[in-house]
């Protein structure tokens, strides 16, 4: 036996006992005739304590462990003279009687620590040394604890796990798949998932009613930040329900989930359409833990005789509260910031309504006082507020204007912490027109329902019409964070067949890639609809992070590697042969 | 609302109440000017009636319903006048007022039954409606049931559930990998896992002291009817374990699983080194639901002049209790299955011990009855049993015989059913030497430590003392299906070298692969055991199959297709580019 107890059990009460502990060392110290070390794991940290008087040559073994050392330790728990209260253990300490070293460590490359001197490189091919500190593993065991609380959720609510495959089939349609030789069936290949999305939905053609799954899916992207070529979703389908069911069943969920695992209890879940998420905060995830929401200015902004507002389809500004005081530099920053190519603007007009009454604006020249004043009256503008303002295409105005908003909030600190505002964005368009395709793109996924309402004109209407089509298709968004998306959908084979044909599928190509589940549709399937979670998002976004990786045990870089293991790497010729397969690329690129 | 309750839920003190309902047509049925259908749903199924002399248009169109139409339903809940016990809802029927067909259904290409008429090709094609059938529903209830199960009591057992990518790398120890050529690393390809081994091990480096996951696992192999190209684990690790302390964290695993989803409580767990398995049992996954163990007859069966037992190094026997009565046929049929090619025996004995106390073999020639006795002495047989005897080299026929064993008890229905008879099979060898490849093969893989007292004689020994090396490796068998396995691993540095240099890498070729591994050793690597359980396999041991297909949502066929999909299928020319790749195989072959 390693141990009676962990580094994170022993208390007062246990004074007297006679324990064995294994761990790490943490720490230690020599202090006079006594030298203390700090043993770690997962539970906690137990100062043990090797005292010269009684044994020398023990406590000599000791004052040579170095960091990062597996030991054994046996002895005596009792009171500590002086405690530290910071710790649970700290009323204790062991006077340890044995010691044996389990296994020695090289000197880290990067200190263990809550904050440590590693670079990210260096941590991600040391991951299993930067998973030992702090903050990475609350991170996974918050995450191992909340995926316990969805499925006991679910489970409770009467949903099936029910594993799908992932070895399935390559679809052009959406982000591009990774695929998987065939040794058996030479020259074709599988695809790793996406999604379960055609899997759930003959789940629910096949009865199970209420289908959910933590699944890893796949997608193989150009890798950004938080983006992983594999992540993990809840996913879920419910059959016999309206949108309205599957909202009011996943803010259950979500409110159980901040409820159990964070103690947190959510406020309200409002609905907003897509077009009015669009209006007021430029964005199809609206950050609501603050206000600064988007104003049309172009009816107090143009026929002015300032050509870049006349010319514009929309004037749009924001109230920055109590910055009318930002200098020069910060304002020409701001600028700079939305002229960058992501963000696409053209330039940024300010207007400082100051502390004194005055009123500074960059368009001064167009602009008397009295026309900014109708300005501040249309934005609700105050003394020492400031109003930033873009103008052009509406659409893009907004969005730009919706990515300065955030930008602005972040930098000056305008964000409460530890605040959560969900909402469901609601009644997106069904498909989006692509010029440069010339054909429509889905704006959830190909197997969306229109509004029900709207059916009969999707079958029958004409190009415009298809435009303005709306979706049952809803977002749960939290603190402007996307963290799930779902849909009613398709169960009528004609339906299904009309919208593959507006996507731009010949009927050939829709039935070569999608027949199975047309032809499902032709077997009595319910009416049915579900959602996704993005699980490493709601990770993130429930501890006030950005980051999935951190909440990913091995994740991959940018470059889709995992530099820990190597991979991906070379395969054996013999491999490549077995596959049928050869590489195009000349060896000296390899 | 498509409806206030499901199919299975309406009892009588619901008389009185209106509801909806909404669900499958199972089957119609009219009589006199009633009308009656069975509408089921994954609940249960309920009664609906209509009354021609209510509303003859209604009950006409009920009347028109065709099987596995999707239909909602409106109506009154009343008593029924003739009572179906065998359905929980079988006290109450609803009166219809309103029908709404949600959709229609073609005749289905066989009967949606608990038995069906369905062949395998055809069930496979249309699993979605083979899933309906009341058997395979209750397998995913039941596996989902049991997943909920596994990570409740894990959980509550401190351990915590890590996610480990399925986009690693290829190593060419054992079996064969599924590989996924990368894009954004032209020439590279990931592998994906035919375990998170290397990744649990990192785990515990990590300091994560219990791991378990419910993953996916991928294995390129030739498939059998209980193989599948994917298949799911319960995979477990921790640390600061011996042995024991993880068979009796898994006995109690599997003793709650028992109990809590099956509501069976197992008896003992025995222990049984494999040398004593494949003595008694000719197996080292013993069935214990019944005797016929092996006995060794090579000292009252050589020296007779019966060339064939003279000249095998063993004579090995089973008593068939109360088989004495087995017809020449029978015999002959026996005799011609231990000769197929799977078993390769080169012939049967057999000696019945008759009633009347004569005793007639197919060895009379040599064995007189006396010396005949002596044989049913050492075997216990007494009058009325058959005894089954094979020779030739010792593992060879103890195996040929384990399997005769199997075989005999099954056709002669000598296995009690719905017994349960778990053990565990211990002290496994560590490695085995392979004569083609004049290399040692891992028995188990080649993290697997030594036992403790043989690591000395590892790092030093000659051949053959490697040859007898023992390992801390162990198998969860029940009812003669190898439910789990693990072993202790090793955790230094320099033992995995000599492991790996004996398995046949060089130096240079284990860095490669396992550099990583290795590495991490150095780190403070503690002491570790781990364990996996087949998830489909205990699922389908733990209903009494065979089959593990019948309890996967969406399995593959043997020949690896997943025929409903069509999967695997060809890819574009441009995704192949993308990826750098071209195909060898001429285009007709494809």
């Amino acid at each position: 036996m390693f141990r009676t107890h962990t580094c994170g059990q022993l208390r007062l009460p246990d004074a007297g006992q006679e324990v064995t502990l294994s761990g790490w060392v943490q720490a230690g110290r020599d202090f006079g005739g006594l030298t203390f070390v700090d043993l770690r794991d997962r539970y906690g940290i137990t100062q043990v304590v090797f005292d010269s008087d009684d044994d020398a040559a023990l406590a000599d073994q000791a004052g040579k462990l170095g960091r990062e050392w597996v030991v054994q330790v046996s002895g005596e728990v009792r009171e500590r003279t002086s405690k530290n209260p910071n710790r649970p253990t700290g009323e204790v300490e062991v006077l340890a009687r044995t010691l044996t070293v389990l296994n020695k460590s090289k000197v880290p490359p990067f200190t263990i620590e809550d904050e440590t001197d590693g670079g990210d490189d260096l941590r991600m091919k040391y991951r299993y040394l930067d998973l030992r500190r702090g903050p990475l593993q609350q991170n996974l065991l918050f995450r191992s604890k909340l995926a316990l609380a969805v499925r006991a959720y679910l489970g409770g609510q009467d949903f099936v796990e029910v594993e799908t495959p992932n070895l399935i089939k390559s679809t052009p349609e959406g982000a591009r798949d990774f695929v998987v030789p065939s040794r058996m069936n030479e020259g074709q290949f599988y695809a790793l998932p996406q999604s379960p999305q055609t899997f759930k939905q003959l789940l629910m053609v096949a009865g199970y009613d209420r289908y959910f799954q933590i699944v890893k899916c796949f997608r193989d992207e150009d890798l950004r930040a938080d983006r992983q070529p594999e992540f993990t979703q809840i996913d879920c389908e419910m059959a016999f329900v309206t949108q309205e069911d599957v909202l009011n069943t996943f803010e259950g969920l979500t409110r159980h989930l901040f409820s159990e695992v964070k103690q947190v209890e959510l406020g309200d879940f409002p609905r907003m359409q897509y077009d009015e998420a669009l209006r007021r905060y430029g964005s199809d995830k609206p950050d609501l833990r603050f206000g600064m929401e988007l104003v049309d200015l172009s009816a107090v902004a143009q026929g002015r005789g300032f050509k870049v507002f006349d010319a514009a389809e929309l004037v749009v500004g924001i109230r920055v509260p109590g910055k009318a005081d930002l200098s020069r530099k910060q304002l020409d920053a701001l600028t700079d910031w939305v002229k960058r190519p992501q963000i696409g603007a053209r330039g940024l007009v300010y207007a400082k309504f100051n502390a004194d009454g005055s009123i500074k604006s960059s368009v001064d020249k167009f602009f008397d006082q009295e026309a900014l004043q109708a300005w501040a009256a249309v934005a609700g503008a105050e003394a020492g507020d400031l109003l930033l303002v873009l103008s052009g295409e509406e659409e893009a105005s907004r969005k730009q204007l919706g990515s300065l908003r955030l930008h602005v909030a972040a930098e000056h600190e305008m964000i409460p912490a530890g605040v959560f505002k969900p909402l469901w964005v609601v009644d997106f368009p069904l498909l989006e027109w692509n010029e440069e395709s010339q054909r429509f793109h889905a704006m959830h996924h190909p197997f969306t329902s229109p509004k029900r309402e709207e059916v009969e004109r999707m079958l029958t209407g004409d190009h415009e019409t298809m435009k303005a089509l709306k979706a049952d298709a809803y977002d749960l968004v939290i603190n402007g964070a996307e963290i799930g998306g779902g849909s009613v959908r398709i169960y009528d084979r004609s339906l299904q067949e009309k919208n593959f044909q507006l996507l731009g599928f010949t009927p050939e190509e829709a039935e070569a890639q999608f027949g199975f589940l047309m032809g499902a549709f032709e077997y009595g399937a319910p009416p049915h609809a579900g959602i996704a979670f993005g699980f490493d998002r709601l990770c993130a976004v429930m501890n006030g992070q950005s980051s999935i990786r951190d909440f990913i045990a091995f994740p991959k870089n940018n470059q889709g590697r995992d530099v820990m293991i190597d991979a991906p790497a070379l395969i054996d010729a013999k491999q490549l042969e077995e596959l049928g397969l050869s590489l195009e690329i000349a060896a000296e690129k390899r």
